[in-house]
């Protein structure tokens, strides 16, 4: 039977139930991570739970979860589902409460919930590479959060299913911020460039392990926020995420990027990735 | 025993539970709206729920529900809990499916979730007014729906308790565009202005009404963004909302609005909006 967590207990799926005045039900009030498991372990957890303090903070959540103590309970969860390959989710709501914009006073207790998911690399697409759409970016001002207002990703990422794509870039009037679960690189000349980790993106954790791997391999690696033009007239084309890695874009709005074949920076990228998991999975 | 409606069921209070991965948890996705009671009556129930109906559209939400079986809904659970004056609010989710940003293949059944609050008016600050503060909108451009993405809001809102406010009004630089949960009205010269019904707000319903009285009323109704400045400096200042009525602003960031006192454009307002709780709760 699988496991979901609700407040640190393990429950049987059909149990993992919560209050329907719970915050983030009533308002998507809440924030949330998603961690990788490579072979039974967990890939960068610090670095995503050190970003879900953060959002917590930049929400006005108090929660009394640690680094530690979060990666304690996703190793819980995993075990006990005996996932090996795959990811945890997690989320913590600013708890239940009567309902009313303002915050609960006094607070009420968080409620985190979790559940993992098994599956495989996605080996075929990072070899041959994904086709996307292009949409305009409508969210909020403040994607910097990983919160639960996730409706403007849900209706971008509903946009690239009816059009067969593996994703949406957003863009705001012609500058890409985004993708609706990844970010965003261009390649030219030889240098990467990406949306600067402002409020208008996600910081993704896997984007960060780019910039390391550019490091590493003295690869320019630009912040720089860049046109859908600049976008589509680039090199190479990467998204990237916790799921997707190091994901080759073949592919913008039916047109191929370049000669629609996966070039040679995006491939060192994916084997300076591929070392990070080796020594980044504990 | 107060009563909760989960999918058309009346169930005890905590028993209203929802699953772990409904989608409203996970990413807000899903609308809602709030109708008042006056005396045993729903008033405006019929806008209220057209409005829902172009919410649910707006989101690709596919819901049988008509604005006839919502009304008879809501006055289900009024009567059940003996609510003759409050309100009901009903939010309905795209429902529980396994964690995935693009809508569910094939669509699961929505979520119907709604509960009843019970108040008087509020008779000292409609007849005084309230103190509000400005804060940036930081919302996501859809405003329009009225979605559970309420993030922005809720962090308005408690920007506005934390300097004890009744409301915050948003600017999206410096061009006010609503509160956090209500519509924002300059009067000036004898005219009403108001920000256009267009993607930045939520046409509100008492802002609906608003407009009718001022039809009756032979008052002016200018849809016209304006400025913060335009705002601090009119004659008279309102902010309406389903719960908050036709609200006197008195106080803006601690400046009073005019001489502090309540006008006689707000008082016409407040007279005509009494008639339409006669002529339009059912």
């Amino acid at each position: 039977m699988t496991k979901i967590l609700v407040n640190d207990i393990l429950v049987d799926e059909q149990d993992a139930k919560v209050a329907y005045n719970d915050r983030g039900y009533n308002f998507g009030d809440g924030i949330y991570e998603y961690v990788r498991i490579y072979d039974n372990k967990l890939f960068t957890a610090k670095e995503h739970f050190e970003r879900l303090l953060r959002s917590a903070q930049e929400i006005g959540l108090d929660i009394d979860y640690t680094v530690e103590s979060l990666t304690e309970v996703v190793r819980k969860l995993a075990e006990a589902n005996g996932v090996t390959d795959g990811g945890v989710y997690l989320q913590i709501t600013r708890g239940a409460s009567p309902r009313d914009h303002a915050f609960p006073t006094p607070p009420v207790e968080p409620v985190l919930t979790a559940f993992t998911k098994a599956y495989e690399r996605p080996l075929d697409k990072l070899e041959n590479g994904v086709s996307v759409v292009t949409t305009d970016d409508i969210r909020w001002l403040r994607c910097d959060i990983k919160s639960l207002n996730l409706l403007g990703n849900v209706l971008a990422k509903e946009y690239a299913t009816k059009y067969n794509a593996e994703e949406a870039i957003q863009h705001r009037e012609g500058t890409v911020t985004e993708g609706a679960s990844s970010n965003v690189f261009a390649i030219k000349d030889g240098a990467v460039y990406t949306h600067p980790a402002n409020n208008l993106i996600l910081n993704g954790i896997t984007r960060r392990v780019i910039q390391w791997v550019c490091d590493d391999e003295g690869i320019t690696f630009n912040e720089e926020a860049f046109s859908l033009d600049f976008l589509k007239a680039a090199d190479e084309v990467i998204i990237s995420s916790t799921s997707a890695e190091v994901m080759p874009v073949v592919k913008i709005d039916g047109e191929t990027v370049n000669d629609g074949k996966v070039g040679s920076v995006t491939r060192k990228l994916q084997a300076g990735f591929d070392r990070y998991i080796e020594s980044h999975s504990h």
